[in-house]
């Protein structure tokens, strides 16, 4: 046995012991040890680095490692086999995601921008905001020798009595101390209550003088990252926001490698670990200290997610997802509740999981087109949810038509050798001098901050910018020569956005010629979906009214840019808006208003799905695509 | 800290530190060790009697230790504290509670014996045998390409359809494998469904090969004893019955003490986990070894046990029940499932407490009304259930009327110097020669065991033997001389059952004139109570066609000796029926049938509850009472 020590750049240490010839990403698997491994250790992506501090392991130099990093000591923990004992450090860059919790405590009024599109526009179609949660203040009369009903029956005989409901029963949270909470309060308490019809369901009694909570939850569970809302279910104010990392993302990138993941024996209950204790649980704990509050004054929870995820969630078998004929355990489901999880909120709390669709169109996007309300207008609008899968929807009012395509994770930086997530040291923005070539960066951050490496609207504009330089042809080959320009011994051409010195990374950062194949293929699966989608429906894009684009691209997305390098159709930018996480924004509608929660399940259900990958036109379409912009530029004059 | 080991006669062994000073009773039920101590440490019941082997205590010499005793080491625990290391031996007698488990198994068709009064009585009043358990079989569409339904939807339809109900459900546990058990069963499988009105609940499916069992659990949970039956619902065959000791004895022999224990901080959570961890659970997993079946095949438990122990058991304040005006938190709760209790049985599983009619009466008493079917008949019936409490019902179809009398423990051997339960060395009956004064003996245990003390029955007929010896007289003092019969150096007569070298304990078997007095209180407040109940309707006990004598007190009882004593009414004895314990076989019935389930519901809204501790003449007539055979001898003429 050798003992391999992970050594994080906090200073944090992970001790685990092992047979020799275990690889290194694997064992970092078992140990807990978070390192962002989006081909899956397939020696393909090169994001999974790290550095040899002491002791040897057995590993070879491959195209991500130069050999002057090897030198250095960098392998890829994928390609590293146990030696002996050693000591491993892990960059931040690589284990990013447990880590970059962030917490905003909202108790304090401050202005709430998550949504583009807001509650407000969701309450100007129509829908109430207002749940079933309520508070009600009751008074009992005293027991005596001659009115001896037991307290059980005596509060909810007094319920049904002032409030003209003919069902009440208590949680059993309720039951467990009624006798003392009764009587500490000489009979005189508040009720935390669910009133939905005439039944009611009492989930807390305390003291008069109480102000008890409504809390609610809000959940986005992306395949890449978790964001949530804790929720005052009285007034629909948020107390407390947070996002995290999916503590999953140890079990490989994309949904497909989670289910592989899931099934082997165990694996289930891993994933759903994975989500849940190390993921969610942490975010409501850290939301509700944030608003002092205590999770078990947490009754309803909505969580959107892709059909995958809100599988793994539930922790519920996902492997027929991945097969034909694709399907999946439930559209949506009832069955779950605050004790069925280890949440920490109330056990009867009601989880509401918004409708899948399909098994590649889930909730998250029932819940956008909730939030984005393109089923409330005439317009017709596209809508483009862009994460780790690319979803979208078609349609107004009289209908709506939805797809997936597997576009990747090159929009939020996976696939890319320097890409990454959103976070401090990514180049968001960028120009290119036509001229000199030389860059200029919009970067993550504080000022100063130092480039690490591209995300998602990043490389969307480097790449427009080296296609309108044209330091790439439209196949994305380098053609220009210069002190950026470097090619490999395999004659592989790439573009320095940095120089090591410049950078805030140990080497140079630069985007090579596969980097660019990646992206071109991801937009390429993007573009071909919308104009098969159309086309299947006798349209063309000039239909189109407005095209709302959400996921965690960013808000710096240049909408130029994406019509320049053929992404999306060549249609006025002005129709074009970026509506941010709308997944979340209908997650939070959903949970503060029953009538939003109603429309929900009534999107999910009058979705035609339509499936891209047996349309025999769909090879067609995406190879045509995987051009810059388009192998027939008349789209795009 | 010394160091306190307390050593088991089997060789267990269990280390505990404590502070000089403690009490030894209070270290032991820190450490978890049970010793029997009824009078809850007040020095009064001598019970906790254990050995000191090695080092010292401080310990004073009481009138239940003889000096020959004490100088062999023998202390009362709760009169004993550290005084430095220790090691105290806990005789096989005062730990008896948590070992003495039994358990049968019955699935090699063995005949039942448990029920004087049997299911065949309860199926003779026309009640049904039948549950909402059922198996269904089925047979699923096959998903494709163009019929992608999920696998809930797809199921629950396919149950719609075929059984005609129109809402179905499924359990999360069904959930969570549903895509697995469908696809390894080419979506032909059997259900294991809750089939109440058209409301189906899934709560397991399987292979179509697999005979699933839908086990049942029926659980009677005295303050002294917990029994239990395992039953297959298909055909309400008993597949193992079990009782051990309830192990909440170790914080008080009676309910009052157990609810102050209850009372103190983490009192709640410690008496719920002594009757739930430490007693039901074994029960049923020892059960479940016999019957070779899973616990989580459990989908329906009923409780039935006294107001006290059905909040304990579910972890609700009792604190209330102690005090006027003695209001339990509820009477009847739907609350409770299997998730909500640490039993391991399946988490959707409905438990049902059968409901309490008051404080001092509670589901014991319902569910032995529903088995010894008096509510069925026009004969007016006396029902006595002689517990650690005694409770009374007299009625018949036309009417119920109940009430509880504070008998206290003797007729389970509590509150009696050699008083014991009816387990191995127990005098369970006994004739004494009037001349020579010498007794004979029926003891429990195989062929040659000596007896070791007297249980309820052996109680009974010790005393009406003294009597009708005129070796005690009417107030239960010793007139006569002899060999067997002593006084101490206060003058307190005893008679000696067996002589140390007869017996199977350390010392003499006697009963003395304290404990003599004891039962008479106990056996004139059950008298005093019938009397008061039957006069309060300008009745005499001569209009009772039966009367039924259900509880612990064993079969052995003498009914000619209870009416002798002045216990029970003198009328005919062969009105006198023992019918075991009527508790569990009102249990196993509800459990069973549906419609004994309503039956016993309705049997506690029907039933009038007389509180005879508020009653003026109470006091005359239980003073009255405290005479062999009574005061007015007249009335045992």
């Amino acid at each position: 046995m050798s003992k391999i020590t992970f050594k994080f750049e906090n200073g944090d240490v992970n001790e685990v012991f092992a047979n020799e010839g275990e690889q290194i990403l694997d064992l970092a698997k078992k140990a807990n040890v978070v390192i962002d491994a989006p081909c899956s250790g397939n020696v393909s992506c090169g994001k999974c680095k790290v550095k040899l501090l002491e002791g040897s392991v057995k590993s070879e130099i491959t195209r991500h490692i130069t050999e002057e990093e090897y030198a250095d000591g960098w392998r890829l923990a994928c390609n590293s086999e146990v030696d002996g004992d050693a000591v491993i450090g892990v960059p931040d860059i690589a284990s990013a995601f447990k880590n970059r919790m962030k917490v905003a405590d909202l108790s304090t009024g401050e202005e709430v921008k998550i949504f583009n599109k807001t509650i407000e526009d969701i309450k100007a179609t129509g829908i109430k905001v207002g749940n079933d949660m309520e508070i009600l203040e009751i008074e009992l009369a005293e027991p005596t020798l001659d009115d001896t009903t037991p307290d059980n029956t005596r509060l909810t005989d007094a319920i049904r009595e002032k409030y003209h409901v003919s069902f009440v029963t208590l949680s059993y949270n309720v039951l467990k101390d009624l006798s003392s909470v009764l009587r500490e309060n000489n009979f005189k308490v508040k009720c935390v209550v669910g009133l939905k019809n005439d039944r009611t369901v009492v989930y807390r009694i305390c003291s008069p003088d109480d102000d008890p909570i409504l809390g609610g939850l809000a959940v986005d569970i992306g395949t890449t990252t978790v964001s949530a809302l804790l929720v005052d279910m009285k007034d629909g104010k948020i107390l407390s926001k947070a996002s995290a990392g999916n503590g999953q993302i140890r079990y490989g990138a994309d949904v497909i490698n989670r289910i592989i993941e899931a099934e082997k024996p165990g694996g289930k209950e891993k994933l759903q670990s994975a989500i849940i204790d190390e993921t969610i649980k942490p975010l409501i704990q850290n939301m509700c200290t944030h608003a002092n509050i205590d999770p078990i004054n947490i009754y309803r929870m909505t969580v959107s997610a892709n059909t995958t995820m809100n599988h793994l969630f539930a922790g519920v078998d996902a492997g027929s997802i991945r097969m034909e004929p694709y399907i999946p355990v439930f559209y949506t489901t009832m069955a779950l509740h605050g004790g069925n999880l280890n949440l920490g909120i109330h056990p009867d709390a009601k989880i509401i999981i918004t409708p899948n669709v399909g098994s590649y169109v889930g909730g998250d996007i029932t819940s956008g087109v909730l939030a984005n309300t393109m089923w409330n207008s005439e317009e017709l609008t596209l809508f483009v949810d862009l994460g780790t899968n690319g979803e979208l929807v078609f349609g107004s009012s009289d209908f709506l038509m939805t797809c997936a395509c597997s576009a990747g994770p090159a929009f939020e930086g996976g696939d890319i050798s320097c890409g990454m997530r959103a976070t401090d040291g990514a180049i968001e923005a960028c120009e290119i001098d036509e001229e000199t070539m030389e860059p200029t960066f919009k970067i993550v951050g504080e000022e100063g901050t130092k480039p690490i490496g591209l995300c998602g609207s990043g490389l969307i504009d480097v790449i427009a910018e080296l296609f309108r330089c044209k330091i790439i042809n439209p196949k994305g080959k380098f053609v220009r020569e210069g002190e950026r320009i470097r090619h490999d011994k395999f004659g592989m051409g790439s573009y320095v956005l940095a120089f090591k010195e410049d950078a805030g990374s140990v080497k140079d950062v630069e985007i090579n010629e596969v980097d660019i194949d990646n992206f071109i293929r991801a937009k390429g699966a993007i573009f071909s979906a919308i104009n098969l989608m159309l086309s299947s429906l006798d349209f063309d894009p000039s239909v189109l009214d407005r095209v709302f684009v959400a996921g965690g691209i960013g808000s710096g997305i240049n909408m130029e840019n994406t019509i320049r390098i053929g992404m999306f159709p060549n249609i006025p930018v002005e129709k074009y808006f970026y509506i941010g996480n709308s997944s979340l924004s209908g997650a939070y509608a959903t949970l503060v208003s029953n009538e939003a929660e109603e429309k929900v399940y009534e999107i999910g259900r009058g979705m035609t799905y339509m499936e891209l990958s047996t349309n025999p036109s769909y090879m067609d379409e995406f190879v045509a695509a995987c051009f810059i912009p388009h192998t027939n530029s008349a789209l795009f004059q």
